[in-house]
C-alpha cells in the first residue's frame, strides 16, 4: 500500500527548500502538475491499470520522471521503491492533498458566452465540482434560461438573491465571467455573502479581503507565455 | 535609461540557477508574473507615471517587491539603483522578452459559446493578439456568422479552409474551443498547416510534433489550485 499521507507535515504549508531561504511555499507549477498527474491516474484508473512507475506517469502527462518524485516528495513518500505507486491510492493521496477530494459548490455570476460555456463544461462533472447557481443583472436572461446540458438544469438568479442563495446552497466558490467592469462590484457581493474562494475572468485584477482566496484567469498572460515559447523555442 | 536587455544571454534561454543545478530554465512562474508587471505598467503608462519602484510595481500587482526584483534578474539589469524602473522603457523590456512586442495572428477553431467568447474578449485588442480567422464544422456557423464587437468583423469559415487561410493570413497561433472528441484531429491540421502554437481548451491532453509549441487550459486545473488554497490558507 502506498504509504498514507502525513497530515500534519502537510497542514504546515511549507517545506526545507532547497534555494537560498530555508523553507519555501509549494511552488503553485507543482500544484498545476499534481492536478495534471490526477487527470491521467483518472483516465488509468478508468483502463483498469493498477500500478505504474513514476516513468510511465511521467510520460502520459508530458513531463519528466524526476520531476513527478520531486513533486510528489514535498508531500510525503509515495510509492514503492522498484514497484512504482499504486495507481487507486495515489490518486486519492492527490485528490487529499489538492482538496478535491470533497465537493465544491460553485455559483457563475455573469451569463454572456463565457458564463454559457462553463455552465455546460463536462469536465466540471468528472471533478467533483458543481455548478449550483447562476447569476446575472440583465432581467432577460434571468427569467427562465437554463442551462440543461450539465444534468439538473441550473436556472439564472437575479444577482440581488446572491447573499441569500450562497447560504442556501452553500456555495463555496464563485466565479466572475461578468465584463471587466462589475468585476469588484461582483467581488464585493461575493465576500459578503461569504463566498470564500473567487476565480476571475474578467481582464481585471480584484481585490479581496483576508481570509478569502481569489485567482485571476487572464487569458492574454497565458497567450503571453505561448508566445514567449514560440519566440524561444 | 535603462539598461538594454542582454539579447545573446536572453536567447539562450537558460541562466544561473540558485539551486543545485547550474543551469535551470526560466520558471513558467516568472513568465507569468512578467505577464502581469507588463499589464500594470501599460496601466500606469496610460495615467502618465514614468517612474516606479520595484515596491510600488509590486504593490500593485500584488506581489512581494524581492520577487519582482528576482524575476527581473533572469533577464539582465533593469533600472536605476534608489530610483527605480522607466516605466516605458522597462514595459518595452519586458514585452520583447515576452515576444508581446509584435502582433500575434491568431485563429480560433470551434465557434460555440466559449470561441464566441473568445472572439468579443476586448482585452486581446489592447495586447498585440489579434485573432483573424474563425473557423467551425457546423456549416450553419459558418454561413454569415461573424463576430463585430472586435473592430473588424471576423467571419466564420469552413474548416476545410484551414490549410489555405492560414497561409493567406500568416496565423501563427491556433485556439481550440472544440468538444475534446476533435481536439487532436483540429490539431493536425494545425500542424498540417504550420501554425506553430496552439492553445488548447477543449479539456484533452493534445500532442504536438517537435518545433510546434501547444499549452492546454484546463479550467479544472485552475480550479484545482483554487481548491487547494481554500484547503490550506
Amino acid at each position: 500500500m502506498t504509504k498514507k499521507l502525513e497530515f500534519n507535515k502537510f497542514f504546515t504549508y511549507f517545506v526545507k527548500g532547497v534555494t537560498k531561504l530555508k523553507y519555501q511555499k509549494i511552488p503553485e507549477a507543482t500544484i498545476r502538475r499534481l492536478s495534471r498527474y490526477s487527470r491521467c491516474l483518472e483516465e488509468m484508473e478508468q483502463t483498469g491499470e493498477e500500478v505504474v512507475s513514476s516513468a510511465q506517469l511521467a510520460g502520459r502527462c508530458m513531463v519528466n520522471a524526476a520531476q513527478v518524485r520531486k513533486d510528489l516528495a514535498y508531500f510525503g513518500e509515495f510509492g514503492i521503491r522498484g514497484v512504482g505507486y499504486y495507481v487507486k491510492d495515489l490518486h486519492n493521496d492527490i485528490k487529499k492533498i489538492l482538496g478535491s477530494n470533497k465537493e465544491w459548490r460553485m455559483a457563475v455570476v455573469g451569463i454572456g458566452n463565457l458564463g454559457s460555456a462553463l455552465l455546460s463544461y463536462k469536465d466540471f462533472l468528472k471533478q467533483n465540482y458543481k455548478i449550483v447557481a447562476a447569476f446575472d443583472i440583465d432581467p432577460q436572461k434571468v427569467i427562465g434560461r437554463v442551462s440543461e446540458k450539465l444534468g439538473k438544469p441550473v436556472e439564472v438568479l437575479h444577482i440581488s438573491r446572491m447573499k441569500e442563495v450562497a447560504k442556501e446552497r452553500k456555495i463555496e466558490i464563485g466565479v466572475i465571467t461578468t465584463p471587466p467592469s462589475e468585476a469588484q462590484g461582483v467581488t464585493d457581493l461575493l465576500v459578503e455573502a461569504e463566498v470564500r474562494g473567487i476565480l476571475n475572468f474578467a481582464p481585471t485584477q480584484i481585490i479581496v479581503p483576508e481570509g478569502f482566496v481569489a485567482k485571476d484567469v487572464f487569458f492574454t498572460t497565458i497567450l503571453d507565455n505561448l508566445a514567449y515559447l514560440l519566440s524561444n523555442n
